[in-house]
């Protein structure tokens, strides 16, 4: 199937995803003087005398913004705020399909870190959640945690930690068949964006010491020039022994190698000088870090990408959804560390023993549990 | 029924009133394929080479924010965003339900008019149209010009122009029955806010010459100390012998008042000093400006009220569903004078000759034909 030419298509046809529908019949003046005046004055007097009552009497406990500056979607780059929308309009579809959450596109026609946020800021009253999308790295990082410090909502912005939820339950099911000891793993990942950055965190908050993160200009290390906040940060708090080199050097002697960068970068030659059953999850889309067949002629003992055409996808609509219904049935302020660890191991252990192997270490994207497994963990974390 | 106990159980026994649903279904890898990624590529791609696209593959074409600051809400005043809210998705349901426009709630945070605008300008990407509602004069004022400035949509505020355009088929209907000359007639507006000044500015179009228009300081003539540029400029554009005095000086030998002010504000002796075949229109709500049953024991001929328990409801609802269906399916840049006077001439068109009586001379609110042929004499007008 042409899926180009076929989402052109059902896009023309259906004039976008997203519809909005009423809950509630207005049929008659009843129904009318209920749903709206005079009747509707009494749960404004309630909210206005308790605020919190906005999420007892409107639609705000279930809503989600999906917001993006078109900045950097999917592997388009810098597209701006109308051609976003037609990814934003999916995210909602997908929020809908597997979480019922109501989620509404929010694309911003700016790329100014001020004047997202105070956008943002403006028409929270209205969500119960907001899903940041496709806004380039750094300012992703400062947006979401400005947002995170403003709102009274959990913000998260799902490039960084959908993406590394699901890595992390793949990685951890990875570790459990090679039976290495997460803490004793050498990790190599390369991208140092908004994916890459989160993964690194991720990894760390689950006890793995060793990570050597790259960027297009090699190991990150520190004594290196880096140029923003946050590659500063991740010299920091990766690379004990302070590396340098090429993502190449990097990976010889690794047990895993993550990719969230550009295709093609790695050969089996370099796969082949990783230690034994290595992990290879080059998730660069759609054209992965190195194909899963030239990882595997280099020795890869388990291979994980992006793509839903090899085994072992690691698809963020494993996470999201179930996330922000966890968070929303909690009512959550924020989405916090042990939330998302929560979520990872949820997603890990829907996996059983017995089906676990190199080609099965994550549930499929179309699994019926994992969204009401991933949003019981994240609320019982929440808690 | 009690209305406000309806209302309370009804908003919470749905969690509010608005659903954001899919409009594709997603089942299986294909599904996400075409919805999601790879395939959403594609439209994306289309959209960023010709921006006028984003109406061909997106939701936008049927998108309108139902945009409030919360400052001057129903009867309740300044309640804020989150108290808004209700009213909010009241109104998306009414896009929903009369006209099939899929409308969405934006409340936000903030009264200070450039944040507004600025929020506004910034989701706009989103949305068809802009509807601005419940937002205090004089700021409304600014808020909606600007907009409809930098804006390729229309920015619409209801509570001016929806009001102004049923109140007008009102009275065109109401000058039929009486026999008299819009251009002759006087008629006294009280009530200088958002509603009053857009009833004001609409009777101008349709020919009306003698308006005067007081505030809760009189009679507004030019010499008044007045204290915003709408005021001043009302003095200017209406008054035309420059009489100054109370609301109840205007009225004698008036042929029509209208109020969008105040409960209770005339008795049945001021009614009684108007001209013959008076038509009373006091639409302050829930509490006119004088009881229908008082205006015609004072002698009025014709009586409307913003109530449905009595005849000649001027409600909202007859306009704004059918003028946002009109001027999105045009793809209107704006709704302009003609296209507003055009929906005006299309709702009192629907009153025939022969039912047409001083009992009847709007439809009712839920008259299927009244968003039908509103939007096509929109959409006329706005070729």
């Amino acid at each position: 199937m042409d899926y180009y030419k076929e989402s052109l298509r059902l896009h023309e046809e259906n004039k976008g995803k997203v519809t909005v529908q009423s809950k509630v019949a207005v049929e008659n003046k009843d129904d009318l003087s209920i749903a709206y005046t005079p009747g509707v004055a009494q749960p404004c007097v309630e909210i206005a005398k308790n605020k919190e009552d906005v999420y007892r009497y409107t639609a705000k406990g279930n809503l989600v913004a999906v917001v993006s500056d078109g900045s950097a979607v999917l592997g388009l780059g810098n597209i701006g705020a109308h051609a976003s929308m037609p990814v934003m309009e999916g995210k909602c579809v997908l929020f809908k399909t597997f979480a019922d959450v109501d989620a509404f596109p929010i694309c911003v026609d700016t790329q100014d870190t001020e004047e997202i946020i105070k956008t943002v800021a403006n028409i929270a009253p209205v969500f119960g959640g907001i899903n940041l999308e496709d806004i380039s790295a750094p300012r992703c990082f400062e947006i979401e945690r400005r947002l995170n410090e403003m709102l009274d909502i959990p913000v998260f912005h799902d490039d960084q930690h959908g993406t590394a939820i699901v890595a992390a339950a793949a990685v951890l099911n990875a570790l459990k068949i090679t039976g290495k000891d997460i803490e004793k793993v050498k990790a190599v990942i390369c991208g140092a964006g908004a994916a890459g950055t989160a993964v690194t965190k991720m990894f760390l908050s689950l006890g793995m010491k060793n990570i050597i993160v790259c960027d297009i200009d090699g190991v990150i290390y520190r004594g290196r020039e880096l140029k923003d906040d946050n590659l500063k940060e991740l010299a920091d708090i990766t690379n004990p022994e302070n590396i340098t080199g090429t993502v190449k050097d990097a990976v010889v002697g690794a047990d895993i190698f993550l990719g969230v960068s550009a295709p093609n970068l790695l050969t089996k030659e370099d796969i082949a000088k990783m230690n034994e059953k290595s992990v290879v999850m080059p998730m660069a889309n759609p054209t992965p870090e190195i194909m899963p067949d030239e990882a595997k002629e280099g020795g890869a003992y388990i291979i994980g990408t992006g793509r839903s055409d090899y085994p072992n996808q690691i698809n963020n609509v494993l996470a999201f959804p179930g996330i922000f219904r966890g968070a929303l049935d909690a009512r959550a302020k924020s989405i916090t560390e042990e939330m998302k660890v929560a979520a990872a191991k949820a997603i890990a252990s829907l996996v059983s023993d017995e089906e676990l192997c190199p080609e099965y270490i994550i549930p499929k994207p179309f699994d019926e549990r994992v969204a009401k497994v991933v949003a019981q963990a994240v609320k019982d974390a929440a808690k």
